[in-house]
């Protein structure tokens, strides 16, 4: 057996620098980059268009589910801060805060805020548009005929981080932010269990990210909220990701916005409200779940193209009709409807082979004279690497592509389980895991739900930097998950 | 010949009131409403399923030109503003400023921004994004392989108006942006023609809203553009809106940002860029092109459900037999790919219809019991009236609905068109067109581009309150068409 390191298109390995390894394949598959705005990121288009398929296949669910998108204001009052700081302890304050309408130049020509145009009231920039939203709906709900009112905006919101990551955690962020009202608690409580059932879905279902289901501690739960259920993701690293939330108010809410409607029986009462958010966050956990060290690994059903072409062109060659042999494979595969990109630039091939491995083409197709010839391509699977290698006619690839596809998820899926399940450890005590964690245990370990008590809880997560994800449902309430998280 | 006024959904009707009547349209259709932030909208349910269609088919149109999409950030550095200073008078200095990043509260609890953080540079949120996508246009653009380069960004945009008008101008907005970037003039010219023409078939063939297409004339083209295209649309008071453009700015935006690369002979040239927008300011103008005195007339192809289902339920019927069979409808409907909204509220059935009526739904549908027993149902087209009230079959209906669809866009489309031909005038002089305006023209004026030489134009121009809209290309450059503008 040789020591010698084999080559990666990634440096450093997931192993030898986790953190650097996610910067440098989200920089090798052009997904994004720093802005020149602090703490902002360009999403390329390459990382947008797995946004567009997340944002495509979810709002087609939320829409079968009856939920209406709409647009609210990106400001919000300071007056409606106020009313959210006064019952919320963990009312954020760190936000981007617009004082002037107007930009003057200075004696010297320098441009700035200008003076006369202060506002009198600042505002703003939506952090969440809770508060905005919930003043629409105290509006718009004065009869139980109203209810259930179900409302999603998909928008940017920002919240000024000091330190920031691309996809995990920056100023600026893309999401939808759901908030959905009903006459009573079990519309409530079955919303945001269904809300929840809705992301795990999307995340496992297209993204190939195995999560667990669970409910929030009481600690860990959504200030003011009354549950609040999440689905946490394993990264590579062992890390929890919490990749979306989904929380029932009650009343709470309700009461503090005003939200109140005449009831069946001809009384007031508070709606019972929900509030449910994923974000551009997810693309990062995706980067950390099937990444490697080549670069990304797209899951296929949110693949911008599930298939990429290199033409493998010889100097001798006619390449026009190379090209147009190519182009057919493409428009075959678009009648399947399966997006295929070719690479008809003029880099060098071992780049365009490279190129497609880092940004993580599912199946990457190569084509020569020699397959043009027999009618023939020759392809590849990113998720097994070269060994997958195969020749087969055009015909052949295009009705097995689908299956193919499907095999990819349903691998990619696989391996991200069983990195999970393995990385799982199970103790009886608080003790326990804190050996555990300080003999270096990297991953999440599960508990009975009395560790929760233990009066030593909170020194145990300080010292070990852990916390606890979730509660899962898979084991009805009686135990805790805890686990490093991002 | 009675006198007597009939009976309308909207008061004031168009002709009493038409400002008055566009914003009672709206808050009948309930499309949007004004929020608790000055001069922002809300774009209500109705309203944002609009705007998805027409996004959803724009941005198959422009994905098929190889334009992607991407995501710039919000905020944009001052000293992005300040190069924009340098190079455009027109540069707009109403916008959101950004001064500090943190709230906190003072000695008397009331929240504002903290003094110690207060930003050492503003920003300011996006009036458009054209600067701080050139600047990434210049980073990623470093050969001629690079190019072109076709971005484009669906986003939210802000600019500090001080009169503003639902949809049609309020201080933040909906749009597109895109900022394409080519190797020489003939790519950039092609191209801010072709995207001028994609607009055109948006809004004709989707909207049923006909336009002008046309050059601007000098002094209306876009600062530091070398040529602006536009669509103009007529509303039913006769003025003018021109629903998006298209520009194309030659080197001159490239040289100021710095968008430069190496070319094939291996020197240094500087792209050739175009930028076009549309904005939800266009469902503005199909509102005025559409509407009439009770209320919205949606064309079919972006209504949020062309067609509406309103169950006739009496006292002593079996209510749920009649909404199985008004589902059983929906479902047929889906099944062709055809929206279809159901009714099943406890409403009245006057207000229903009505509620159908001033939301514009292009078919609406009635069921009772004796549509129930003889597997029929009942309907009538928004654009005809109760005239066109007709009984068929439901399988008859399913088959015919398409092209009843079809005929209805058609429809819309005649009358909006036959009335602009019927409101533009068309004179040799300037003399002429003045008098045609005192005498209260309402609508375009079309003269020959001699006109432009005019010295007297700017005086004609200011006191009939009216402005060049384009040069038709109809016309081949030969002639202007005048207009008072939103």
């Amino acid at each position: 057996m040789s020591n010698k390191k084999p080559r990666t298109a990634i440096t450093p390995t997931r192993d030898e620098d986790f953190p650097e390894w996610y910067q440098q394949v989200i920089k090798a598959a052009d997904m994004a980059e720093n802005s020149p705005v602090r703490g902002c990121m360009i999403i390329k288009p390459y990382g947008y268009a797995v946004w567009e398929n997340i944002q495509k296949n979810f709002d087609s669910m939320i829409k079968d589910m009856d939920v209406d998108n709409a647009y609210f204001p990106l400001l919000i009052p300071m007056e409606f801060m106020s009313r959210e700081a006064e019952h919320v302890d963990g009312f954020a304050k760190e936000c981007a805060v617009v004082t002037h309408h107007r930009l003057e130049a200075d004696e010297n020509g320098k441009l700035g805020p200008a003076p006369s145009a202060k506002l009198e009231e600042p505002y703003i920039i939506r952090p969440t548009s809770e508060t905005i939203i919930g003043d629409s709906m105290a509006r718009w709900v004065q009869s139980y005929r109203d209810l259930p009112l179900k409302l999603n905006q998909w928008c940017n919101v920002m919240r000024w981080e000091l330190r920031t990551r691309i996809f995990l955690r920056t100023s600026e962020f893309l999401w939808q932010e759901g908030h959905n009202a009903f006459e009573g608690e079990q519309g409530g409580v079955e919303d945001h269990e269904k809300m929840l059932e809705a992301y795990a879905t999307l995340v496992e279902d297209y993204m190939a990210v195995p999560v667990i289901r669970g409910k929030k501690t009481p600690e860990e739960t959504f200030p003011g909220a009354i549950s609040t259920l999440t689905i946490e993701a394993m990264m590579q690293d062992g890390k929890a990701l919490q990749s979306a939330t989904s929380h029932y108010m009650g009343e709470n809410f309700a009461k503090s916005i005003g939200i109140k409607y005449q009831n069946r029986e001809g009384g007031e009462s508070f709606a019972h409200t929900t509030s449910w958010g994923l974000s551009t966050r997810t693309i990062g956990a995706m980067i950390m779940v099937h990444g490697d060290d080549d670069g990304m690994v797209m899951p296929p059903r949110v693949a911008p193209y599930p298939v990429g072409i290199i033409p493998i062109l010889r100097d001798d060659q006619d390449k026009e009709a190379l090209l147009e042999y190519c182009r057919d494979v493409v428009a075959k595969l678009k009648n399947i409807g399966i997006r295929a990109k070719l690479d008809d630039s003029d880099s060098r091939t071992p780049d365009k082979m490279w190129g497609m491995i880092k940004k993580g083409v599912p199946v990457r197709v190569e084509i020569g004279a020699r397959e043009m010839e027999e009618g023939t391509l020759t392809h590849v699977r990113r998720d097994l690497g070269r060994d997958s290698k195969e020749t087969c006619s055009v015909a052949d690839f295009v009705t097995k592509l689908p299956s193919v596809l499907d095999d990819i998820h349903d691998t990619l899926y696989k391996r991200a389980k069983d990195f999970m399940d393995s990385n799982m450890a199970e103790v009886k005590t608080l003790g326990e895991m804190e050996t555990l964690y300080k003999d270096g245990h990297k991953g999440f370990v599960k508990t009975p739900i009395s560790v929760l008590k233990e009066s030593d809880l909170q020194r145990v997560e300080k010292d070990n930097a852990i916390t606890a994800r979730c509660m899962p449902f898979s084991d009805n309430g009686q135990t805790v998950i805890f686990g490093k998280a991002y």
